[in-house]
């Protein structure tokens, strides 16, 4: 299996840094066109756990936008034609614990969009 | 796209489960074959980031096993040929909060692989 298309890395590292803009803009629109519209898709954030596409939208949609955070370490790979992870480090304004996100993504016929993700703050013991 | 095709759902379900039965038993050998052999592979446990299998080997090693934990609800989905996603609820014994597992799985030569997991307790805030 090839491992880092240059040209699929370069897509989804494209779309993975518009939703980063997107969610500190609190730009639903844009978030929702990079999540896959289906009842597959799951979203685990800090405090909540939403399964399907619905789910995540009335929970945007509530939330009156993210906390501000930075990017820290940034772990992006493509795996084969359509499929890739991108690992992340972030911290928000204000506090000490290290935020961490994982995204699926596949690229369907409409682009590349999210299946899963999971957002969490750093806890002091595994 | 084909989504869950039910020999790939099956061979990944119980892979998942194959993975379970591992971290609670500390069976360090059958872990290790469930994630993949890469440099790109991560996992961010509930208190670690790891990037690369040989992080997460010396992890293992000195963690004298997970804390037990039942499983929750699961949500497995499989996206074409070679990849899926599984998403988890647990609860460990003792401790009121949620905990969530994601994995990306990806179908190798050798079989289904771990290539980014994320594990983490449901915080007070999102």
């Amino acid at each position: 299996m090839k491992v880092d298309d240059p040209v699929l890395l370069a897509e989804v590292t494209a779309a993975f840094h518009e939703y980063e803009r997107a969610l500190m803009a609190d730009d639903i629109p844009a978030m929702d066109a990079l999540f896959h519209d289906a009842p597959t898709t799951n979203r685990y954030g800090v405090g909540e756990v939403l399964y399907g596409i619905e789910e995540i939208r009335a929970f945007r949609k509530g939330r009156g936008g993210s906390p501000q955070r930075t990017l820290g370490r940034v772990a992006i790979t493509v795996y084969g034609d359509v499929f890739a992870t991108a690992d992340a480090e972030f911290h928000r304004a204000g506090s000490a614990r290290r935020g961490r996100q994982t995204q699926a993504w596949v690229k369907f016929a409409d682009g590349w969009k999210v299946v899963s993700a999971h957002v969490s703050l750093e806890g002091e013991t595994s």
